[in-house]
């Protein structure tokens, strides 16, 4: 067996079931391996921000790594600015990244780089394998250190992966827990009335939730949650935490008069980008911050135990209906949030790269049918189709929603072949604002109510317009386009009820 | 005037006439302060691949950088591939990243990275401005640094930009040379009949080749081309030097029995990958190597001396017109090759990335009209469209033609909307097999004849199969697709023929 095999067999024994690939000539060792272990299925993406992508999203369904497999530094960085939201998600993800052979690097061949250097700033865990004897075991402790919520990258050469291995090894330890308890002691006399109890990470499961609306119900303090979720479960009557505002003077006004902040799972908030004459924490001034638990910690336990001291049951508020505004005349963003609030089938998985366009989904949806949201974690657009592959491959039995702008969705728009070729039963719903409308709102918190001539040239997609549904058929998935609520209806319910991929572009007005 | 404007002010003054931009919130002072700079023409980019390989075809063309402008280190990390080529191709490349507000970077906001050392790898020159008093100095001192044929990367926090400043700065003194002067004298008297005069850089300009072509004369030598040019001029009876096979055990062939091999603008020869078995350079052992001048010098002017010392005049040799097979049947990369040579328009850009399909043109435009060639130095695909796009905004009154790969093409189709916007008089003739023949082709060469299911998997792209006129279509670009020589000689003459860009689908047959 040579070091490929090895390498995939104790991939396959940790659990790993995909390689969202793209490989190249430095990986066919592995390539020609993985038809020796059937039990990880190949999944190509025509770019590799598609496969880091779908692995985040398979991450985040699964709790377990999906492996990708890239070809050399430019392939990887190809794939950063998603390994990037993965990090921030705390996704398990393990990356193998093929070399040269080791003694060809001195040779500085054409498509040699630093890959070590490109790999850092988007990883936890870095490490080159030096021997075909040990890529078994470098990926054994590549998928440990993943599970601990970490982006682990492993640089195989292909002479490592050629050259004979004595076999796969047996999973390597997982990493020894180096967390506090969680501080029950001193956070239970903050949670008063006027305190706010911030949630993210795996506060924003189910359970999580629950403890957390018993905490609330038994202190009155106030639930919110963090501005950009990995995952959260809602809908069905689930707590609906409000999401921190993104931009930083709502946060702090969202967060004034808070007599603390109690940290669940979720970082002390800070603003997203810097604003002259504001601190980068969007707390106020003052305001105590206590952590309850932090992500990598048991937040659910921590919360259970927390609301076993000081919570009480909630009194069920029953969830009002989903508005259905189907009024005539042009497509808003309130029109699609209702309508995808009112037609989202139970189960669904949303993947949510609306930007500018899918807050009013986001409130209407905390009445939908219970479903899964995922969130674009660390702002590097892109995220959102890759992403609903792989929740598609994750889940196969479950609907996925792609709420997309089509900004971002422009970036990685070759998921949309995936989606096709492996037939995921994803509905995506793009977002035609034809512009990158956040930075006209950027721009206008500046004081640039007319934007010159450059900043229009930079921001605008109208001219010449993108034809989402062209695009879409390009790539072997139908598409339609709407402009009016009832067809966005019509055309929703026609997508979810057919199998397979489906593109509908939202011709949005104001 | 703030920094942003002196930094702009300050690239104008050094010649810098587009910015490749795909800015977001944190580059917004630099986006308002473009309109204050008209000289610099702004270029929206959908992807920052696309800006970067742009910068790269433009800096090629020109001679001259152009800026890329670029969101924090995710929007860096997507264009990293097309400044590995930029790099590999020694192209004079000015990357202006935004960052965080200085101060805020402690915060660790979400779009947080470590931007040197993403940058580090396709850099030759990275810094960070640390005030906007010198952001003017520092851009100067970047584009200093390009001049010598160097990617740069000047990182711009937020304050820096929207930070008073006290004007723009005068241009950095050039970086001084440390290159030795071209060995005339060691080199002459290798130069027999049985020697090999390799040619690469500069050497491969008109000058250049025509000096080469008196020391071939004079000595009876043997002139090739490195395998991958960054720039080279054809057709028109140029002197036109085979190119060194791609596959290491060919090359190695093409120089069995030099007695020495000279080195002119062109590194010595190495494979492009490591095979088991064979060494990393191709040139025969025992074979002596010897550097007539490196890149970073003034490689023609050591071709003329050398000519003026063991040249003579070429007996012209006239170029037999290309031969052009218009028979029926399906459209193979031999009849490609012949309409395109035999059609391409006096002066035409040709930006090659056509992977497997476009031997045959190579050979047969040899032949053809005079024309520029751009190739793929860095083996990171999709140069070709971004590059296009960059040589057409260079030389708005040349035809550029992209002989695309479908595989590297949809890395960056992203492109093809930047073509239509800025109505780029560009014929994109795409090379559909529908496959990564490559790696077919590799993986044969490792004794696989019949690739299991997931090889196929990994480089089938037939299933479904790329509708490129739509996707071209959904860009705003029309698209026509042909599968004969002779509806291909029809809508390349078309193409040609009529302002603003067009695709050309070539369904290729065996």
């Amino acid at each position: 067996m040579n070091g490929a095999e090895a390498l995939l067999r104790t991939a396959a024994t940790a659990g790993v079931q995909v390689c969202f690939a793209n490989p190249g000539t430095t990986e066919l060792p592995l390539v020609s391996a993985l038809d020796a272990v059937p039990e990880i299925r190949p999944v190509l993406g025509l770019f590799e921000g598609v496969c880091t992508g779908a692995a985040d999203g398979y991450g985040r369904m699964t709790g377990r790594p999906a492996l990708t497999l890239l070809h050399l530094g430019p392939g990887l960085a190809n794939g950063l600015a998603n390994l990037h939201n993965a990090r921030r998600a705390r996704t398990p993800v393990v990356n193998v990244v093929g070399d040269h052979a080791s003694w060809h690097l001195s040779a500085d061949a054409p498509l040699t780089s630093d890959i070590e250097s490109l790999a850092a700033p988007m990883s936890g865990w870095v490490r080159r394998c030096s021997s075909p004897a040990t890529a078994a075991s470098d990926l054994a402790e590549a998928v440990a250190a993943a599970a601990e919520g970490v982006v682990a990258t492993l640089v195989v050469p292909a002479d490592c992966q050629w050259g004979e291995a004595p076999g796969p090894a047996g999973p390597a330890p997982a990493a020894a827990s180096l967390v506090a308890d969680p501080a029950i002691e001193s956070v239970a006399p903050l949670l008063t009335s006027n305190a706010v109890l911030l949630l993210g990470g795996p506060a924003l499961s189910e359970p999580g939730l629950q403890a957390a609306a018993r905490v609330a119900a038994g202190t009155g303090c106030r639930l919110l949650c963090e501005t950009f979720p990995a995952r959260m479960e809602r809908g069905g009557g689930l707590p609906a935490p409000d999401r921190l505002p993104y931009f930083p003077e709502a946060a702090t006004g969202a967060l004034a008069g808070a007599s603390a902040v109690v940290l669940a799972g979720a970082r002390e908030p800070v603003a997203f980008f810097g604003v002259p004459g504001r601190a980068s924490s969007t707390v106020p001034a003052g305001t105590p911050v206590q952590v309850l638990a932090d992500p990598e910690q048991d937040v659910v336990a921590a919360l259970e135990e927390l609301a076993d001291r000081v919570g009480a049951e909630p009194t069920p508020v029953p969830a009002p209906a989903p508005a259905l505004d189907l009024a005539d005349g042009p497509l808003t963003g309130l029109a699609v949030g209702a309508v995808l609030a009112a037609g989202q089938p139970e189960g669904a998985i949303v993947v949510d790269e609306s930007a500018t366009s899918g807050l009013p989904w986001w409130l209407a949806s905390a009445a939908a049918a219970p479903h899964t949201y995922l969130g674009l974690t660390g702002g590097a657009i892109g995220q959102g189709l890759p992403g609903a592959v792989g929740a598609a491959l994750a889940c196969p039995d479950r609907p996925v929603i792609a709420l997309q702008a089509d900004g971002g969705g422009m970036y990685t728009l070759q998921a949309l072949w995936t989606m096709a070729r492996e037939a995921l039963d994803v509905t995506v719903l793009l977002c035609a604002n034809r512009s990158y409308r956040i930075l006209l709102t950027e721009l206008g918190r500046t004081g640039v109510r007319a934007p010159g001539r450059a900043a229009q040239r930079l921001t605008d997609l109208s001219s010449p317009p993108l034809d989402w549904v062209r695009l879409s058929e390009g790539m072997g998935l139908p598409g339609v386009r709407v402009d009016s609520a009832a067809d966005l209806r019509r055309q929703l319910g026609r997508a979810l009820a057919e199998p397979g991929p489906h593109l509908v572009e939202m011709l949005l007005g104001q």
